[in-house]
């Protein structure tokens, strides 16, 4: 099935610089896709920290409880990631997979199996045989190079329609630090085709728990606040790999004052890249960000905000460039969080168009009507119950997406 | 838009028996539809008793918050109910227009306001005209009658493709008692055109109370535990009128054993009409029940099984005639709810496809595809965990879904 790429796809990629520690290859190990590279294998030199943020799903695939069990470690020589198959839901073959796929990994690059990281998506539950990883690991492992990305980013795609790369830099007493990141999803799942990856390199000397401390904050308002569909992967894994090969004082503590600089660093690199992710949506052809302020508390805004997102009235409405407000009153009411309606205002973009419990008194159809035909979109929602807020991110829901997952047979 | 009738409408519809102390009639008030019935009244004798169960949404309409108010009361003598619009997110007017709707109906039945129930569906935000009700109230007042039963099931229909009526009778010491209902929906929701609204009429001699107690865990298993969208109605109403005409001593404790009986009665009145909306879901060409087992208490099967039926990767790939297993595995993960890969089972009917974590050993490919073209299936998941179990209804998800409600600018 050959997706056309998507009408929000960027017009051009970034172009990463190195990151000093970290070399990577790919190979094509005919996992399911021909005539296209399938696996990565990345290098990270010794001294390189780990964190990582894995899906909530409770039927998760073998590689994330593999990389579970391995995070609280914090110390991390390889990673292993294939496309074309998730291997999920297979049970003592798919424990024996992984294990044996660190094991050809940590072999090609002379380390315990304990440092090796792995990631898996594609179908599920069909068995994975590791064994097709053997050559393609030991052939990657001579010839690292720590250049393009654009290899890696593409290696991981299932069903993405482009690569999704991004780039940030900070000086630290004239020094930079440099962190760069790939992703791969077109749904904020998708078991079965697609789920979302994100691997981020970064040359920052940083302890592993000052790590996994910075990066759960980001994911929650940049990976944790995007939604194609609702539906959630078992396979979701961002994990940050921080080398320390760049010449300053190691950040030992979040309270370091770097710290919060580069958490903010990170923080784009990961925005940027959940971003790309929606525009790769199945079948999205508008990028909708959700504003919900007003509420009760920042928790509160964020589940307005998904039940906006995920609506499936108010998705196909945005498909159909209506700009349906009557469906935002809607799943603001099944939130189940405090609201009322009569305190409610909506707008799209910068037009109110309804407030105070009705239709807004100088509403003007035209001028929305002409909003609703552009591409990237805004919904904002006020709810005059206090101070909390939270923006969410979501695509359309369109022809398309049946398309994709529901007009073929698997 | 004029829809083509679901290819899941019954062959048939019931010739429902009149009610004792029930009489009605529909009009035409114009409300936004032209040339059909868009209101209905119904007189019920001095008396009835009634209870109901309303849209669990935060942003009510106006009907709704003028029936939870006089629900308290118990006693009723009018039902006024309109389609075409919802009065939802209509503020200080709407509020007056039930106030209004109620004065007219309450002149022309000569009772008291808080004896009226109301209820609307159709668009939201829109500012309802309740002066188009006097004529058509007055006039309906003078020509109430207690048969056919399609007449008020066609009026209250929004984007619904076929009218939903359904019936039963039991007998105490040789008495019967008559319950027939009515309903609309075509979606669980969809609060632009469409919303779930249902009316149950009795001669059963019952106490509000009573009646309340009986309706409330029915509901649950009925019409709360079907989805088309997981959209949730700013409108959705059940509401149950008893009138007492049934020449029986009255049920007054859920306690007597009689009330089990009727209970069971009115659940399966509720069970028929709920799984018709179902079957009229927006672009519905299968009905599923998904039915859960092995869950840790009945509530969680109940999460769980939500949690599949609202999924669109489910629903998509079931609209693709797909057993694709693994999303159900992802629903089942992602529902938060206790469960363990290597204990869960999926079948479809009954075709075991996976269990203990992984693909079933003998999964049969070909016999799976043929039962998978029928158009009512059933997706069994057994959970291994507990004694907890449920059932849920939903629908396919298809391109029929995204043209009745993305395709048009309203």
């Amino acid at each position: 099935m050959a997706l056309p790429v998507s009408p929000l796809a960027p017009a051009s990629y970034p172009e990463l610089p190195e990151v000093a520690g970290v070399r990577f290859a790919t190979a094509e190990a005919g996992i399911k896709y021909k005539n296209r590279t399938d696996v990565l294998l990345v290098a990270f030199e010794e001294g390189t920290s780990v964190a990582g943020v894995l899906t909530r799903s409770l039927c998760p695939s073998a590689a994330v409880d593999w990389c579970r069990e391995r995070l609280a470690g914090g110390v991390a020589r390889g990673l292993l990631v294939n496309s074309g198959n998730a291997n999920a839901f297979t049970g003592e073959k798919g424990r024996a997979a992984v294990a044996k796929s660190a094991h050809f990994a940590a072999e090609a690059l002379g380390c315990s199996t304990d440092e090796i990281f792995l990631a898996s998506t594609g179908v599920i539950g069909e068995p994975l045989d590791a064994g097709k990883f053997e050559g393609p690991t030991r052939d990657m492992a001579g010839r690292l190079a720590s250049a393009p990305f654009m290899e890696p980013a593409r290696a991981i795609m299932t069903t993405d329609t482009f690569p999704k790369l991004a780039t940030a830099s900070v000086e630290f007493d004239g020094v930079p630090v440099v962190i760069s990141g790939i992703a791969k999803g077109s749904g904020m799942i998708a078991p079965d085709m697609a789920t979302m990856l994100s691997f981020i390199f970064t040359d920052a000397p940083i302890a592993a728990p000052v790590l996994q401390k910075l990066l759960g904050p980001a994911i929650d308002r940049t990976f944790n606040a995007i939604t194609v569909d609702s539906d959630t992967s078992t396979s979701d894994t961002c994990l940050v790999f921080a080398t320390g090969k760049a010449g300053i004082e190691p950040i030992a503590s979040a309270e370091d004052p770097r710290a919060a600089i580069f958490a903010q660093a990170l923080e784009d690199v990961l925005h940027e890249l959940a971003i790309l992710t929606v525009r790769d949506g199945e079948g999205a052809t508008k990028l909708v960000t959700v504003s919900v302020e007003g509420a009760v508390s920042d928790q509160s805004a964020f589940r307005i905000g998904m039940a906006i997102a995920n609506s499936p009235l108010v998705k196909t409405a945005i498909a159909g460039e209506d700009a349906n407000w009557g469906r935002i009153v809607m799943a603001v009411g099944k939130a189940g969080e405090p609201a009322e309606r009569d305190r409610l205002s909506i707008a799209f973009g910068d037009i109110t168009v309804a407030e105070n419990g009705e239709r807004a008194p100088g509403y003007d159809e035209a001028a929305t009507s002409a909003y609703m035909k552009g591409d990237t979109l805004e919904i904002r929602v006020r709810l005059g119950m206090g101070e909390g807020r939270a923006q969410v991110y979501t695509c359309d829901l369109t022809h398309g997406y049946i398309t994709i997952n529901g007009d073929y047979r698997s």
